[in-house]
């Protein structure tokens, strides 16, 4: 603080403020003392991570190349209107967009840049949706037609799916495209209030085309959803075309930068050419002619793509939440014994490292998920390519359920690091309450998270009865042909330290996912009256316990995937040995966090005892101990920059308090000393002469 | 949808338009239907749960009296800037207040207002804390002083103790007060950059004064903090006084209608007479004068009332949440086997009722907690008032444990509700967005979460002790003294059905709570090297468990009291027999729920095998199932208006998909057709030759 004040005063509190000040190290000085502790190399660790030192160079000139543009900077960030949020992020992602096209940048760089500007925008489903499924589902010739235009954003599309009333029960739309073959076009229609489409992204005031998801009937007949590219707003006025009515359907939770909105037709006429005619054809006169019988596993194909990056995605912003949390738990500060004394660094209380490092062992987790969730699609895509499909039932099983539980997980981390931040968690300025708002919505889209699971049960129930009638499984649910043999087996550890073995890790989340299975399956046979029905009310009273089993099929593959990296990669040296250790550990706690959520139901299965329970608790204890040293070397290894962070908390340099007080400072509503209520509401109360005179 | 087309297209589209609406029942039929099936009078024991028909009345005229206010009006709620959000919110706190006091209406008026408008504004720490502490720690002087300009709002104030470093740890405050005794005045002064104020709601743009804590300082001793009402804005001008620095911290999470602020001092002179001196006192001379030793006791009180309250709200919060999300999922259908098959209530899913009923039944607990509380705080002060504050401890270290519990388990359950409306759940129109990011702070306010269960923990620790001590226990934690004879006791439930006896399930919710006490004083005698230590390393490195060991007290204290009111008011015949007999499977199912979390310490304690412990997941599943019938019903019960919820799922008459669109009509960004972002950024991409005519 300025002095203004005479010498006296000064002087007065010299030995006051002297007093109060003393014992405090500055949050700078803590962050830089952990560091000097980890046992490893953290830049190791993170070009480990990018996929190489070169992706961790490219990132740093991307995040200049962004920050210097009128669009990128993100001072103001938190401070915008929904109607700036909106503005901006569409010209965010115009000049993203832009760049990456005169600089003919990879699609890799395109990625990079959009999580590092993390600014979301109106042409997220033109890039994701409209023109994808243009060239999966259009002829060449409508490819021809849309992709220059989509290119160069003379066309703006979005996807229009869901509707008010149906967005799981995709066979449940009610917008129809009915063939008049006299003019051989299609009239679109939306028949009740239910079937106006609702969320498309970039709807509402950007896109003047949408690929829309209508029933299509063909001379009096139902075949069900199709594709159809649909104009919706005048090119040279950007007015909605005759017949149409569009708008923004309001502010959600987050996500607000992008303008999600409504759409409905009253008798709208469009070309039989606007059909996407690829696969599922109407002919001039009036013929249809139905895809051919693996279509529906290409659409399949494209869910399990948009879930593996969700898978990815989940990483990456746990990841985050745990950077901002941990780098500030480290260098806050509360509470001393003794007034005068150090206070306790808050990274080491009991309950916030054994919250914050476990969720850390969640974050890298998901992170190598993510990635063999993308290694695994790209396999499957280039067996595609030669007709074979063989590999899809599992990977369609896998995404759901992993989709699900990672996006649950990594919700409620997000959460669970916002409040392990204290008070000042709550700030907009620590980055933490915009990653969850934003964030959560995927728990609910793409698959609502229990209809997800719920996809991975009925493999699990279709796996159980297969191995039941004696036929052999492969894949991820092998361990279920061996389930009922080992029914008697017991857990083998007799020490907490044994817990950390990945055989007595894997053996004990492989029974408790073969117990679940087991247990779901007969409550569903209960239901059903003895017999196992895929769905009707049997199937639907039982989600509860077939939840609970994918979610135990989740969890085993996600740990065992994470076992298998690490120790892939510490084989082929891609990472030395301090840093394997420190992996190794990681994925210890990540077994030993994942066994006490199902703590009961290892013992209600009889496989292990009270005591052997009670280990688990000790041995996370010794495993955030032997790790708490590396935690913000671990943090700094997701190599976030700080311009990515956008958070005042979660600052590498560990400059909280100023980071906090600056932002305060360039709040608008700080913009007039006397603020915006003075005039309007309190001058009249606060000075009753003044009113009087009025 | 209206028709505009030729006869022709219209009668094409006839058959398909009624082909897709077959099955379809609306929802306020689903709404309508749900109310008749209920088993119970929903408005009996609404006016069970208001404490009389006539506050149901009178919530009546509330809301049409608010709502009939400019500033009472919610259409446009959703829609608000920040600053927008901080101008009507103190305009409708300032109108409240106007209201109250020309109406002379009561408290409880002023509470049920409150709740209605939803909307706090910059007075809330003025009413909260600002005038409630001149009145408890003022002297009768300096009430007469400040209390006339208080009510008038001639002077707004805050209350500032929570700085940028310091929050949980009040005595680490660093803004100093000196006695200057040479003026007969204090210096008041910030002396680094962490000993800003910070948070205080109020302070940003509205108010005039503080009471400020601050470090005194007399003749160079420290006293600790110490409160002083000190004038921080010109009354005339609204600027601040020289030497202050005071503005807006910036955008929350949530809360945004409310000025939270930061404010620091240059060497600012304040009279002697600043200081609140009814217990602590400066003389002119510069003696400082302690207050009585039961001062301590009364801050405490203060603080046990606060939660108190908070414990309350955690009620009504969930209980809000509670009610959308079951009629919305009551009126939701989504899937059918067949097309044009009724679809499924969401509500009918397992795993949705399992979700909701449960949390249903939470909620009604927290009501009754709440009221439980008030009551004993009511009772304790009545004592107070004799000088008796026996009752204190016991009640500070129930309303720290059930303050942290019943805010995890709301903030928690109002986002599970929310995500049980599915995606649309994610829109502000849903109401619950808003509802959770304005509720979490409730997490780590007022004394963070894990702090609170600590302050549980230690009363726990001491209770311990004691008993082993042989010493006689009363009160919450008399169970610890017969807990170590008890702990060969084994748990005597031999069907799923006996799980519903109040007397199994106490006793379970007991030991589990006796048992993690004994644990966590295990974990802290090895972390003292033998000894219970209640600070320092030894405390601070057993907080996972003493935690634990807090939360199962605290569960079993809201159990027993949900018990002892529904049995209490069924005997004294407040509740008919239809309705205590809904009312007790919601207990039923509330002590099912809690111990189906704690189902891993239930077995590893060795109270209960296996097989009991899967019957509570039976046993849940036969309750929910009852209750289902009554779900809609007993949500009406909690009678929320319309205009409360503020929510287009949350309606009561079911009217659900036209309120969103209604709501996103109005939507400021659909104010022109085409959109802010089309002469800025889209219409140069669009029209190419504009562009280049530009």
């Amino acid at each position: 603080m300025s002095s203004r004040a005479d010498p006296r005063t000064t002087q007065l509190l010299e030995a006051p403020c002297r007093t109060v000040m003393r014992g405090s190290t500055s949050p700078m000085e803590d962050a830089a003392a952990e560091r000097r502790k980890a046992t490893f190399d953290s830049e190791e660790l993170a070009a480990f991570l990018a996929e190489g030192k070169d992706n961790l160079l490219r990132r740093e000139e991307l995040v200049k190349l962004l920050s210097s543009q009128p669009w990128g900077d993100k001072t103001h960030r938190y401070f915008l209107t929904r109607e700036q949020e909106y503005v901006c992020g569409l010209e965010a992602m115009v000049g993203m967009w832009k760049i990456m096209r005169e600089q003919r940048m990879s699609m890799e760089d395109g990625i990079a840049m959009r999580s590092l500007a993390y600014f979301p925008g109106g042409l997220e489903l033109h890039i994701g949706m409209f023109i994808p499924t243009i060239l999966s589902q259009g002829t060449p010739e409508q490819q021809a037609k849309w992709m220059p235009l989509s290119n160069r954003l003379q066309v703006i599309g979005t996807y229009a799916q869901t509707e008010l009333g149906h967005g799981t029960f995709v066979r449940g739309l009610q917008t129809v495209a009915v063939y008049d073959e006299s003019a051989r076009q299609f009239v679109v229609h939306s028949p009740c209030l239910e079937s106006t489409k609702w969320w498309p992204g970039g709807l509402g005031k950007t896109a003047t085309h949408v690929v829309l998801m209508a029933r299509l009937f063909v001379k009096g007949r139902d075949y069900g959803p199709h594709a159809f590219v649909v104009q919706i707003r005048d090119l040279d006025t950007h007015l909605p075309l005759p017949g149409v009515t569009v708008g923004d359907i309001g502010p959600k939770m987050g996500y607000n930068s992008v303008d999600n909105g409504f759409l409905s037709f009253d008798h709208v006429r469009v070309p039989r050419e606007a059909m996407l005619m690829r696969f599922a054809q109407v002919t001039e006169e009036g013929r249809y002619v139905p895809p051919p019988p693996d279509n529906q596993k290409a659409s399949y194909a494209t869910m399990v793509y948009v879930r593996a990056t969700i898978v990815r995605d989940s990483g990456d912003f746990l990841s985050r939440a745990v950077t901002i949390a941990t780098r500030y738990t480290a260098v806050r500060r509360q509470t001393a014994s003794k007034l005068g004394e150090p206070e306790v660094q808050v990274l080491d209380y009991d309950n916030v490292q054994q919250t914050l490092l476990p969720l850390m062992a969640r974050a890298f987790s998901f992170v190598f998920m993510g990635r063999s969730m993308m290694h695994m699609y790209n396999s499957f895509d280039a067996a595609r390519a030669r007709n074979d499909f063989v590999a899809l039932p599992e990977l369609h099983a896998l995404s759901s359920g992993l989709k699900a539980l990672c996006t649950d997980v990594t919700a409620a981390g997000i959460e669970t690091c916002r409040r392990q931040c204290g008070g000042h968690g709550y700030l907009l300025a620590s980055g933490l309450p915009t990653l969850f708002n934003s964030y959560v919505q995927n728990c609910t889209w793409e698959g609502d998270n229990s209809v997800m699971y719920l996809q991975t049960a009925r493999y699990l129930i279709k796996s159980a009865m297969a191995a039941q009638a004696g036929k052999p499984l492969t894949g991820s649910a092998q361990y279920l042909s061996a389930a009922s043999q080992q029914a008697g087996a017991r857990c083998g550890v007799s020490s907490p330290a044994d817990w950390c073995s990945p055989a007595h890790q894997l053996a004990a989340l492989t029974r408790v996912a073969a117990q679940l299975v087991a247990q779901a399956a007969q409550v569903l046979a209960r239901a059903g009256g003895g017999r196992l029905s895929f769905d009707g009310e049997a199937w639907n009273s039982s989600t509860v316990d077939l939840i609970r089993a994918a979610r135990a099929h989740a969890s085993l593959y996600l740990h065992q995937n994470f076992v298998d990296c690490v120790e892939a990669a510490a084989e082929q040296r891609e990472l030395g040995d301090t840093t394997a250790a420190v992996l190794r550990q990681l994925v210890q706690l990540h077994g030993v966090s994942l066994l006490m959520e199902v703590a009961g139901d290892l013992q209600e299965g009889g496989y292990c005892t009270g005591r052997q329970a009670g280990m688990l608790r000790e041995q996370q204890r010794a495993l955030v101990y032997a790790l708490r040293p590396n935690a913000l070397a671990l943090v700094d290894a997701f190599a976030y920059p700080d311009y990515q962070l956008n958070s005042a908390l979660g600052r590498k340099d560990g400059n909280v308090y100023q980071a906090l007080l600056d932002s305060a400072r360039i709040n608008p509503l700080n913009a007039t000393p006397e603020g915006p209520a003075y005039k309007p509401v309190l001058q009249a109360l606060l000075n009753p002469e003044v009113r009087s005179r009025m």
